[in-house]
């Protein structure tokens, strides 16, 4: 029997707004959410503020939540995942294991929104130390001190004087396998500079980039205020890597643009992550029998004019579980993915009606 | 009297997806173009092959169409305009001024999707000579060229051994006014790098840029096979003027890796242009009274995660009306853009019964 249920997988950004549109349409949806709240990665992550417009991250995902629960229609499934799919496009039968054991779930179609996870530099062959210097930290954990209104030099906590950025830490690099370009990484960057700037006004915040990627309006809304209000200094250079000296750090590499060799001290470096596959992106592929790309990204099959297909007909994609996406990208391709998904199941219930 | 009739104003590829996917959800549509047929600047400006993934741009807009006009509850207005707009969410009463005279249409919601032009070079302090030498081009003379499988040097006809690129014409660049980066320049430059190094294998393509910005899977997909498959030669550099020379031109600037001036000798300039509002856009905020932004483009109101949504209620724009986007983020906002009219459509019909 043709089923009208969107099943959205995964409560972050892209699936609660795919969740949203799919209610607004009229569809019972279920949302299934492998931790215990929604809110995905920008919630998990502890995110201050969002990249570009700086509204509060805890606010904003709120809102995107209690728009899903407030509607009658929604059912929501915490601390549950998909163990199995069987069916087809209109009549999918879905397994979710959750606390009060397993469920199956009929879903005319589906929407993946699993998402993406940082880049732990562990993995990279420049790890620049992060596992050896207390002072060197990722973007998240510098996100997560500026959430709470601060941000300190980790070994001392005390404000740090130079603090730098580097950029595409496991991206744009083939020798880890991650060709591809994380996409927010650039912005986020800046608008992290703008609030260590704003806290802290007397310490010098360097970005070392390898092409600052501000496309579109994120130029005006980030990348000149960061420069001309903020005077956050954007240095092209290669880092090849960062060694302790007494009580700091220093950076070692190649100014591109002067083309000499640089040694600068710092305090606190934060070392740019991208996004790879979150754990929940990689496992759903064999689930779904969903192509996947050699990252384990969901692979998209419509060309550019139909970023939401996956390999399975009424199965979809949205956000950063197809590769790299800043939210304006989730949140859109969301919509798309939501108004695919209804189609889907107007279909099978036409040919169902008829036949 | 509500209507459950979305109006979607722009033949382009946001309007069509939106189009689109508003029939697949079971609504009435009209479709209003100004051009005699639908396709948008892809088909208006000859687009060989779209960015990133090639595709037929021909077929693909002509794909794009055939899904809407094929549905019968789409009703697609060509070669006409909208010269007015009364009433409100739900209920709005929309002028169209066509061939056979005026009509007033009753739409639930409206969909801006009215697009982009292409930065006309005679605006800038650097025109770089385009109004002066036949052999310096635009991005989309270039394309034209492409489309039709051959790319000479338009003074002699004659295919060109040296040609570039130069980035950045018309964006980033607040002396002309438009802060904003226009997103795709550095993707389509590159596309057409490697279409004329497939077509002249001993011609020398060089792209000269600022920042590539290459973000997300552009960068696997176009920027690195540029340089290891095609040798496309990328670099970094700031063009002051182009001379002619001879039977040549000569490109003056300076090589910001090396440090140093350059003075290359070119048969080809091809500038790349940005995208500014087209003549639709700009026209199209007063007659709807919706806010635009400084430069022209529709002023989005509900930040990073409401890209779609306007200073109207019911009223909501896809694609480049909104900026500089690319494909991807134009179908997909034509898609989010869907969801959140007919929505609207849907809970104005709500209030009327209840009433």
């Amino acid at each position: 029997m043709p089923s009208d249920r969107v099943l959205v997988i995964g409560g972050g950004p892209a699936g609660m707004e795919a969740a949203r549109a799919a209610l607004e349409l009229g569809a019972p949806v279920t949302v299934v959410e492998t931790r215990d709240r929604l809110g995905g990665t920008p919630d998990e992550a502890n995110y201050a503020a969002l990249t570009p417009d700086f509204a509060d991250a805890g606010a904003a995902m709120r809102g995107m939540a209690d728009a899903v629960t407030g509607n009658a229609l929604a059912d929501v499934r915490l601390s549950t995942r998909v163990t199995a799919c069987a069916g087809e496009a209109g009549a999918f039968r879905v397994t979710l294991s959750g606390p009060s054991g397993d469920l199956i779930v009929e879903a005319g179609a589906i929407i993946v929104a699993t998402g993406f996870t940082h880049f732990d530099p562990a993995s990279a062959n420049q790890s620049y130390g992060y596992y050896e210097f207390p002072d060197v930290i990722t973007l998240p954990e510098a996100e997560k001190m500026l959430k709470d209104h601060r941000f300190v030099k980790p070994s001392t906590g005390e404000p740090p004087k130079r603090v730098c950025f580097v950029q595409c830490v496991g991206s744009r690099d083939r020798r880890i396998g991650n060709e591809y370009c994380s996409k927010v990484c650039c912005g986020v960057a800046s608008k992290e500079a703008i609030e260590i700037r704003r806290l802290l006004p007397d310490c010098k915040v360097t970005i070392f980039y390898i092409d600052m990627r501000m496309y579109g309006h994120w130029e005006e809304q980030i990348y000149w205020p960061a420069q001309e209000t903020y005077h956050v200094n954007y240095v092209r250079g290669v880092i090849s890597e960062i060694l302790p000296q007494g009580d700091h750090l220093v950076v070692r590499g190649e100014d591109t643009t002067m083309g000499r060799p640089m040694e600068v001290p710092m305090d606190v470096v934060v070392l740019s992550v991208g996004m790879v596959p979150s754990a929940g992106t990689k496992a759903i592929g064999p689930i779904l029998g969903i192509a996947q790309d050699k990252n384990g990204f969901i692979e998209t099959q419509g060309g550019v004019l139909n970023p939401v297909a996956t390999s399975v007909t009424g199965i979809f994609v949205a956000g950063a579980a197809a590769g790299p996406k800043d939210l304006e990208d989730s949140v859109s391709m969301a919509g798309l993915a939501a108004a695919k998904a209804i189609a889907v199941t107007r279909r099978s219930a036409l040919v169902a009606a008829g036949s």
